[in-house]
């Protein structure tokens, strides 16, 4: 049985560490989907796909997850939502059941015939994704905490901080007008 | 002589019934534009181009419109804006005028040399789309004045008040970052 | 019961008319799939999906049907054909069947669980777009005869025999590299 | 030695003509990059990219500029930020160093490799293209000191202060949801 | 140290799951981009991005390969070669090289300084996709050799034999015109 | 009075400097649009947008061309030929006639009321864009007497022949498929 698990992962936490490692008592293999995979260098979408490709895996091995039953797959969003559920169909690997937290994504899979479960949550109020950006803008070594050690590292070494400052000033991002 | 009349008919309601059934008096047949046609369970456009001609097609009925007269076509956004007017010409039929109360797009047809005309308003204060889903969204059964009785009962079909409210808690829509 | 019947009708010709006039026996309404929307002025798409629109009415007309049954809906192509799924089930409103000849067409809805039906032939030996296309061509005046008459008015109004004359020299077409 | 100078020019004001200028003592030919080009008739971006080519032309005409040393390359925006990087790379003639203000852009090419530097600001406090639409907008004569006098004719012949009017109205643009 | 190795994978066979065995003893993990990721259906395309990444995971599995040294990244292709480059930096984890036979790929990473390998090859002028496809296509069980238990099992499964002769039919490919 | 001169440039020669030079008598300026902007490394559109447009503008001097008089303009293709005439209309500065040798823009042009005219030829037997990359790729040195000599060492520089030798083997352009 395969499971899906998408998000953004802007960076992976803990919680998503968690949500993993229990989804894989129930299922023999996760694909954790990428999303927003073509955004990066953005206040809300600070890293690339393969960044967050390459702190998700560390920070799984991290976390003692084995790392041949899980299969990262960055997902490019597209603006017709029924579209997505193909485009997901077509990059995933065939999948059983979906685990989300997001109202709006289990909608849409409900309906279009995938069962869809809750994944497990972990200290939700202190591990999310929006925390540690919101940390790391202003400078509060709090955000550490929140994330694997690997995770920390990589995130030290792409100087993340010094890119959500300069995304946060908000000039001229490319993609915009 | 054809006139083409675009909108976004999320969702169509009474004034739009009303407009073309006013521009089929001038007009021998009316090219509606379905805008934004690419755009679906969003808080601002939550129903699909298929599901927004449906609803035009069967409030059109009730209107007592004959079908036979209207073409209703999707036309999906692009970015740059005098694209869109060659987008607009190829995706329909050819037309004579157009009927838009919006300035924006008046201006756009106007310096391409198509005429334009302000479609009869009915009752616009109180017939609006964006009116329909506040009201479907906070529950307010009074949006069912609103729209003619078939489009009433293919909103509920859809589940339209559910997919509005899961659309308003604004997480994680696939097509945005 | 709604049906869905996709093409491109780069012309549509008197077998397009008689095929949905026959669905339409087992059908209460047709979609009919203006597909490859976004080209035109093309050897193999001359016509823009609004001209392949109003000729599909005009000639429906001609075949006796009753428009108020039959919905034509652009589909522009997509490159990824689990995406093209999503993109039709969002443009056309919902349907229940799929007719089609298209064994590539009819492999994709049958995957998706949709009912694949084979459309009504009539006389395809003669009927088809490509000879249409391929007479006009070559000034050869047998086009005519298979096309409805209003089909073979609008194709001299817009200039299709010099337009496809054009197209085949091939030359700097704007979106091929 | 050619240096690459990126914006958005919604319009150039002698800000840019002076900076442009002043960089061509530094280089022997500026490309100036005319960001978000497929962005028009917008309240952010008023003006098509043409025209934008056309006002700064004149612009540095006014200000004795030697077009002979400046290139003018439209620049469409992508969403993936080191895709733009390609872009750039593959609209530009081969440039040696950046010349920018923008933190951001500054960013990107740096960690490209490509050397960057502030370009020189003049009396930044008042030339502003965002000062310049919105004295345009309200009606405020002022704007034209702010521009060369080919931009302020070009400006008016084009009708720009209702173009952003209209726009300021915000309804329907046809490239959002 | 990480490689990049990228290729369209349709499907795997012997040969590509050998140079990456081969590869991880000169690298700490392997990066495998699999192109051409938002095609699928088609006669040179059949499998999605999906069903070739379950398909490159098991085919590793059978020679052998630890998958947790291995990073199965689906890549969709951009028109613009010089933004593929960017495209690539973003989706995949940073790589120090890229090993490829093909000396367009090899071109361009080259030109933007990446390092470039051939990968190792074995017994080339039998195993291939190309062969596996054309086998399949006409019936002969000789493709069965070429490639790994598990992907011969995964291809049956997906009724892959069947879905190369309906491609081979080539009629009204959505994506093409 | 301006004119519009729309090409591939792949890459530019003596003919068509001596076109420009001849427009330029009867035009103050001409807007040379460079198309499918978006290719390049390519057999058939080897060299990228930018340099393309440095080759134009240093063979223009050889010509001795007033440079201040070109404006030189990538514009990327588009597969809606309607949408590619406002996309012209939105990238170039306003002109008042086209000058083509190529019937299918000619014929756009034309139904959108634009003036066609034909470009003065120059020993177009011998001057033409596929006879200079077939020389160069099969190493004829002829190639250098059909092109001004600073664009004969930007080929050189760039060492078209080697890329255009790549191109020619055709194995997995990353944009095709």
């Amino acid at each position: 049985m395969r499971a899906f698990f998408p998000g953004r992962f802007q960076p992976p936490h803990w919680g998503h560490v968690r949500a993993i490692s229990a989804i894989l008592q129930e299922a023999d293999e996760v694909v954790v989907g990428v999303g927003s995979a073509q955004f990066n260098y953005l206040l809300k979408d600070p890293f690339t796909a393969g960044e967050r490709i390459w702190m998700l895996r560390e920070g799984l091995r991290d976390g003692g997850v084995d790392l041949a039953r899980v299969v990262v797959v960055p997902i490019p969003n597209v603006e017709n939502n029924l579209e997505w559920l193909g485009r997901v169909k077509s990059y995933a690997p065939p999948f059983d059941v979906v685990y989300t937290g997001n109202p709006f994504v289990a909608l849409l899979f409900r309906e279009a015939g995938v069962p869809v479960k809750q994944q497990p949550l972990f200290d939700r109020g202190r591990l999310s994704s929006t925390k540690v950006r919101e940390l790391l803008l202003r400078g509060d070594p709090g955000w550490e905490e929140l994330v694997p050690p690997s995770v920390a590292r990589i995130i030290k070494q792409l100087g993340g901080a010094e890119r959500l400052r300069i995304a946060a000033q908000g000039e001229a991002e490319p993609h915009r007008w």
